[in-house]
């Protein structure tokens, strides 16, 4: 252990020991010096010639201050002087400070007096460090006053957090400018703010016991950094860690789980209207070419399968059990599954802690750590795997593959993802349901859809994360491989009470989830259209080489819009260089608009679409296309829609490949038409100028993220 | 005029003369004065008794300054001093004040020393008064410092407001919360604070060659409002106010235009392909049933109409004329639609400001001045007037008959409000091209609308506002009975500069806008879909009478979705009375979640639905229901359509309206339920908690601006 932490260790067990839940203000101190964390220059001086010298020392003006342990209220008993500027006032304060303490309570014990550094100048802000229930320990930072109280301008990483995470999050405020210096305002020392963040984010991350921490305020002004105020507050009990095997287990485990070779269905039925007769039939139905075991009490064969009464009287390996019967027969089952070593266990019944059986659920944990069984659910309605024809569920059938692997915590959301994806036939390699979570969780798919080569985008609906911390970690990791989209439900506070309600699980403060997903890559959904369409559209669109985007318009009116929505969409319309824009203008009526967006104007031929698109495609300082779309008798529909796919295939034929998306604006014909450019690669709106903006601005996002180009 | 009017008058007739385009700090003071604007109170002493009486009367601490004209930089001079706290103070402040000067320059006239009093305490804010190109005079209200300067914390109103307008200004801004009182400090005094901004919107209102004025900073205290700092910009040249004729003229006018007994087609042809055959066989076939006259420089008849040579040459009345001629043809036959006295021309013709030709438009908007003809246009598709049969339009032919009433600047926009129209069902009662709205504008079409019986609700998509103030004050009134949608396109500052290469409209500060629309009861559309979706849903919902908006959801997960919708859109989540609580809970299972949403749990029948949503309708303490349904084998998407159509149409004999909202997750089918429901009055969206939620959302929008129900 170094010296640092030995001297914070040593503070804290003095604390644990007096069983404090909070350190005083020299053991905080204490802590801050230990951790290279800047506070006031302080001593304490028992004589006036003692005062003036630690006060030269230090530097004026100082705050002088009695020390007496029957002092409490300094100020009542004139026990405090702020702005002392000389030696001769420091002098003279001294002696007034001590006779009035003593005029205040003769039988005081006077042990002198305090003499600080007095902090002036600068900006006032704030550094913190909080424990969430989901995330775990996490740094603050945010402008004092009431920016931070009333505008609620903060923002959080996790602890401990990189330079590059401090230094991000001066940007993460929107009163970031300030500190940037505005009004003939030096700009802070942004290096020294960022070192005081990530010094807190290391010393709560070292030592767990801290649960709260607030430097508050911190003076920040453009030499440095220094904390006035330190307050620590402890916790000697955290909450245990949440169980997590370790990755490689996890891939091996899941891998059988979601490609099973044999599958048994306990709880199956041949009677209609049964869950276990409905997971059967979607098995056999759905083209699942492993073997698959109905586990019934009596029945000798279930729809052509042979049965057995306990999935340990089947004589081969089984890979995952599905339950399909009432909550109170689970345990017993489930220990059977332990006992034949199966790694997994759906859980579709419900009955446990949605319905305030908490216990019930604990006690399935119990047997699925004792036996290594991992669970999914409870109360869910299976999962979806379509590239082995799996439909391990009650629900309908599902067979539309994709690349996308989508999960969501509640059944609802599960049976919009399976409508949404068929309707649009945007087909999917995984839908999951994840349910009560009690084991099985998001980061146990972004684990195994990391790893699974027919998983491109992972999309996931939740309304809490069991293991925030766990999530923000194998999201990191994952984001950088293929997208991550997250619809995080009970996002506003109000939303976050009927989540509570619903799942009894706690919600945090959503501008964690914010700050977190965005320092892990996880690409943030608004809303479940976003979630949906982000899925169907990120997998499509090519990943941009660069932030200059170029809209491309038949329609003036839809050219602003789109370019509202590149603003709101955090897009960066290119700055039109004098070449290019002369090459467009070529191809364009002489009114048409100059810059960007190019306006080629609604009378046009198929031919202008084509050349200014192609040019658009050709340069290689433009990096993707969004183009507005105007119906009209010289340029129908499906005519723009055939040359548009042709145009991005012939570049793509020459190794161009740039994201290109379609707005279109016309009768209802552009509705074929724009079904038929995205099944053509080009995701296409009718009626709407902000959804395809949306979809190119999430692949913008996770590109960004991933690192693969710079932020915008 | 009043003897305030006729000081002001005086001071700024001064400035004029004087050809200066400032008021001098008195100047300011005194118009300040005149209009009852507190300011410090100040005056001038020459002798150090003079000082001390002076100071005394205003109360301690003041300010005081040397006044002399030699001597511009005070502080420089030793001629300032701040936080003169007492009598004596004073006196020997005087004294130090005018050596001080003497010594700086011995030539300086001193006039005497100023006293003035000191504000301190409360809070700093901004009252201004700016002049829009298109809004005209508006107030405005902020913090001061960073909150408006870095986070742009500001509100606006139109000038002259109300006392409710100022009032609302204080609630208008981010930072409201530390006007009423944070961290212990006292609230501000908001009546003060609410009668200055008043004073300065009708101070502006008043004198329109004020263009800009400032009070900066304003102290704000709980015992009043001191402004310590006038700036006043003058403008004796302001713009001319656009052509508006009076409100009767306009409806007279415009119904002889939207609905007119005989139709010019001036360019009609027999040639396919023609813009001019385009209009003929769109209003013969769109079914009109007035008098068509194709006018044409040489043809007996155009398909089957007699044809005219000019629309002099036809014996009786014409009410619109449709042009479908080059742009150089233009004016010589506007002469003679003026001579013909044809109260309107549709000029569908482009090649005037869009093109760069703002002369060639000038003289059309001349010509129908002269002559009393009201212009359309240039640069549209024309319009639609369904009622009516007619499609004056070169555009597809549009025949779905509703009660919602569009319109766009942009022809692109158009053609998407035809195309969503069309596969939406939603039906209109009129589509409107305004193009470069050379004259008719966003207000005439309202004033038509307002007294249209065939239209319930009007939306609009608009670049810029021509005349803002205008429309704001006609969007005001009609608003109260019809909803007004607008969809402004440039909102963000880089859509504006797409706006402006568009069209070349200035496109004013956005928030002037959103603060605008929200003062005069128009509902802002975020996106184009937006637009068509509100366009679609409001009209069908029965307007709420209260604020109360129940959630009973089959689907937990959706609930929760549904719950942070409402919290985006400004909906309030009803309390749940505990009888009414009971009540719920005889109907749904032990596990079903408490409170709101109603959670049904999913693996309800379709009588659960049915008897909650009853109970929902019947408790005339709930005034909205938001549903969220759940796609099962139980209650399949159908059953439950009708099943719910059923209820609220057995509600409705009862006399019970409510608006019903639903939100469907399930497999494909629930696409053909979600038609139902919207057909038969429940807007109801597949695969969405978002929009079914905001369309509820802009409906109370609507009712809360008309003043139907309280502000949530």
């Amino acid at each position: 252990m170094s010296t640092e932490k030995s001297v914070v260790r040593r503070i804290l067990e003095a604390a644990r020991a007096a069983g404090r839940e909070a350190l005083t203000a020299p053991e905080a101190r204490g802590i801050c010096e230990a951790y290279g964390i800047n506070i006031p220059q302080e001593g304490v001086a028992t004589t006036g010639a003692e005062a003036v010298q630690l006060a030269s020392n230090i530097g004026f003006p100082v705050v002088m201050k009695i020390v007496s342990p029957q002092i409490l209220h300094k100020t009542e008993a004139g026990g405090v002087l702020v702005g002392v500027r000389s030696a001769d006032e420091v002098a003279n304060g001294f002696a007034t400070i001590v006779e009035s303490a003593r005029k205040y309570d003769p039988k005081a014990e006077v042990q002198g007096v305090q003499i600080q550094q007095m902090l002036t100048g600068g900006h006032e802000v704030i550094i913190g460090a909080v424990t969430d229930p989901a995330f775990g320990k996490l740094v603050a930072f945010g402008m004092g006053g009431v920016l931070v109280e009333v505008l609620k301008d903060i923002t959080f990483r996790l602890a401990p957090a990189t330079a590059e995470d401090a230094l991000s999050m001066l940007d993460g405020i929107q009163a970031a400018e300030i500190l940037r210096g505005v009004r003939g305002a030096k700009p802070v020392d942004r290096e020294a703010l960022a070192s005081m963040i990530q010094r807190v984010s290391t010393l709560v991350a070292d030592f767990p016991e801290i649960a709260e921490l607030d430097l508050n305020p911190v003076f920040a002004t453009d030499r440095g950094a220094t904390a006035a105020d330190v307050r620590v507050v402890l916790n000697f009990n955290p909450a245990p860690a949440r169980y997590r095997p370790e990755q490689k287990r996890i891939v091996e485990q899941m891998n059988r789980i979601m490609r099973p070779k044999a599958v048994a269905v306990i709880g199956a039925s041949a009677e209609t209207g049964k869950i276990g007769n409905s997971v059967m039939k979607n098995l056999i139905n759905g083209g699942y070419q492993g073997t698959i075991y109905p586990i019934h009490p009596s029945a000798d064969s279930i729809l052509g399968k042979k049965a057995y009464k306990s999935v340990k009287d089947v004589p081969e390996e089984i890979d995952v059990a599905v339950f399909a019967i009432p909550a109170k027969f689970v345990p017993q089952a489930l220990m059977e599954v332990g006992e034949k070593k199966i790694p997994g266990a759906v859980l579709i019944p419900s009955g446990f802690a949605e319905t305030g059986n908490v216990k019930g659920q604990q006690e399935l944990i119990e047997i699925g750590r004792k036996y290594g069984v991992r669970l999914m659910g409870p109360n869910i309605y299976g999962f979806y795997y379509t590239p082995a024809n799996l439909c391990a569920t009650f629900c309908t059938a599902y067979d539309v593959k994709g690349k996308a692997a989508l999960s969501s915590q509640s059944g609802g959301i599960g049976m919009a993802i399976i409508g949404f994806s068929r309707s649009a036939k945007m087909g999917v390699s995984a839908i999951v349901g994840l349910g009560n979570k009690s084991d099985i969780d998001e980061d146990d798919l972004l684990t195994f859809f990391e790893q699974d080569d027919n998983t491109q985008i992972i999309a996931q609906h939740c309304e809490d994360l069991k293991d925030g911390r766990g999530f923000a970690e194998v999201a990191k990791r994952v984001s950088r491989k293929k997208p991550v989209v997250v619809l995080k439900a009970g996002r506003t506070s109000m939303g976050a009470r009927a989540a509570s309600s619903h799942t009894g699980a706690l919600a945090g403060n959503d501008k964690i989830y914010e700050d977190v997903f965005k320092q892990s890559g996880v690409i943030r959904a608004r809303s479940l259209r976003d979630l949906l369409e982000f899925a169907r559209g990120i997998p499509v669109l090519p990943t941009p080489k660069g932030n200059n985007v170029v809209i491309i318009t038949g329609a003036g009116g839809s050219g602003v819009l789109l370019s509202d929505a590149c603003v709101d969409n955090g897009l960066s319309l290119m700055a039109m260089p004098q070449d290019l824009d002369a090459a467009f203008r070529k191809f364009i009526p002489p009114f048409g608009a100059a810059g960007n967006p190019v306006d080629i104007t609604g009378g046009e031929p198929p031919t202008t679409y084509q050349n200014t698109v192609r040019l658009g495609l050709e340069d290689p300082r433009i990096h993707a296309l969004i183009l507005g779309y105007w119906h009209t008798i010289i340029t129908p529909p499906m005519v723009f829609a055939r040359l548009m796919v042709e145009v991005v295939d012939q570049m793509r034929a020459k190794g161009i490949e740039k994201p290109v998306v379609a707005s279109l604006a016309g009768d209802v014909e552009v509705e074929e038409a724009a079904e038929y450019l995205y099944q053509h690669g080009i995701p296409a709106y009718a009626y709407s100028t902000e959804i395809p903006v949306a979809v190119l601005g999430a692949k913008y996002k996770w590109a960004r993220g991933a690192g693969l180009i710079p932020s915008g």
